[in-house]
């Protein structure tokens, strides 16, 4: 199994994703997110790259049913129902609804490899659930990191590194892997006993903390709080 | 003094780089060349895109007073003087000679980045200086890798935090660096002891042992050879 990761938001040609498995990060904090709502009984999630994409969608469902969530600049987006904390996504707020969720760097990611094999949201959240569902496919592997506006971000790469240690920790295969998956790894060993520091150190993790979102840092460095594995389709987001 | 590193070899916005004084680097093998062509003796480098571009410029000058060298698939090119190897840049090869060159990846580079401020070369061979310039010019500084055919590249980077960690242990200045130079200056610690492992672990590295350079891979890891600190303007890499 070859196991690359993609550390810059860089568009990759469509040719490179048809026979992958990709895994799509963005810890703080779309991905985190996404894992959350679907643990508390979400229905779907459609990631959409607009705010306007997000007011116009939501009128073609049956009012109730469908829930706006997501952020500007980190914060709640006016007229949405929810910001993008994923502690704000509890009970009955998300339980069996839809959510149309539009954030600065997460959603743009998905469209980014939606010609991939399989698209799978990652977190640590869900890390070794993920793992276990990469080892399972065993196929080629592209972790494709968020970001942070463009930028390489600490924490999503340290994600991604502790996606391929779980990965390898299991053996049994041949595991190939490129400079930029053994850089997030050995990234991930130096954040190994102690995650939340990885945030504190990143610009994005600073900048929430800044804009007042610190409790989501702890929140989203919880590992393995459950075992949904979320997968990307035609534009939607489900379990399966 | 902010200090970023550009992990893979994308265009950079010339708005970026105006004030900035930046560093490439291309350890295996282009910037290595240059930093021991400029060691023994030679008049100026200028790098070209294109082996058809070298062929046409060293018709430009006297006979006898220019080397083209360079590579194709880690290869010498047909015609040329020299190949990539820095072992060759020996004596009265490369002495009073001026250099055009064409590589792959480290060639391109500099045309990546020529608005920066001031571009300089770096290498291991002649880290030390380089840290001692980029400290003494007190500039926001730009660490540009040129990376591997477009991917991002383990031993350029292990050089780029060893530059970021020569710097910052200069002390007396306040340094921020970004995600991505913490990142390269955790890799460069986790292979201080022994560099060249890095470049055995690299995919760039391991082409050049398939294809018969891997004496170069030592040669390339000696740390601090020389004191010169070469500089790209104009199109001309000369000490300055």
């Amino acid at each position: 199994m070859n196991i690359h990761i993609q550390l810059l938001p860089f568009p990759i040609p469509p040719g490179l994703l048809s026979h992958r498995v990709v895994v799509v990060i963005d810890i703080l904090r779309a991905t985190s997110v996404m894992v959350q709502a679907m643990s508390q009984g979400a229905r779907e999630i459609i990631p959409v790259k607009t705010v306007e994409e997000a007011f116009q969608m939501v009128k073609s469902f049956p009012r109730g049913t469908t829930v706006l969530g997501g952020e500007r600049e980190s914060r709640k987006i006016e007229g949405f129902d929810l910001g993008n904390s994923p502690r704000e996504y509890q009970g009955e707020k998300v339980t069996g609804k839809r959510l149309i969720l539009t954030t600065t760097n997460g959603t743009k990611a998905f469209y980014a490899v939606s010609s991939g094999k399989k698209v799978l949201v990652g977190s640590f959240l869900n890390i070794a659930a993920v793992a276990e569902r990469c080892f399972q496919l065993d196929r080629d592997l592209l972790i494709y990191l968020s970001g942070d506006e463009g930028n390489f971000s600490l924490e999503d790469t340290v994600c991604g590194g502790m996606l391929i240690d779980r990965i390898i920790q299991k053996g049994g295969k041949s595991f190939l892997l490129t400079d930029a998956s053994r850089s997030a790894h050995i990234l991930f060993q130096k954040f190994e006993a102690n995650i939340l520091e990885s945030f504190y150190l990143s610009q994005h993790g600073r900048n929430l903390v800044d804009r007042g979102f610190e409790e989501d840092l702890p929140y989203c460095a919880q590992v393995d709080m459950t075992n949904l594995v979320p997968v990307f389709k035609d534009g939607v987001i489900k379990i399966s």
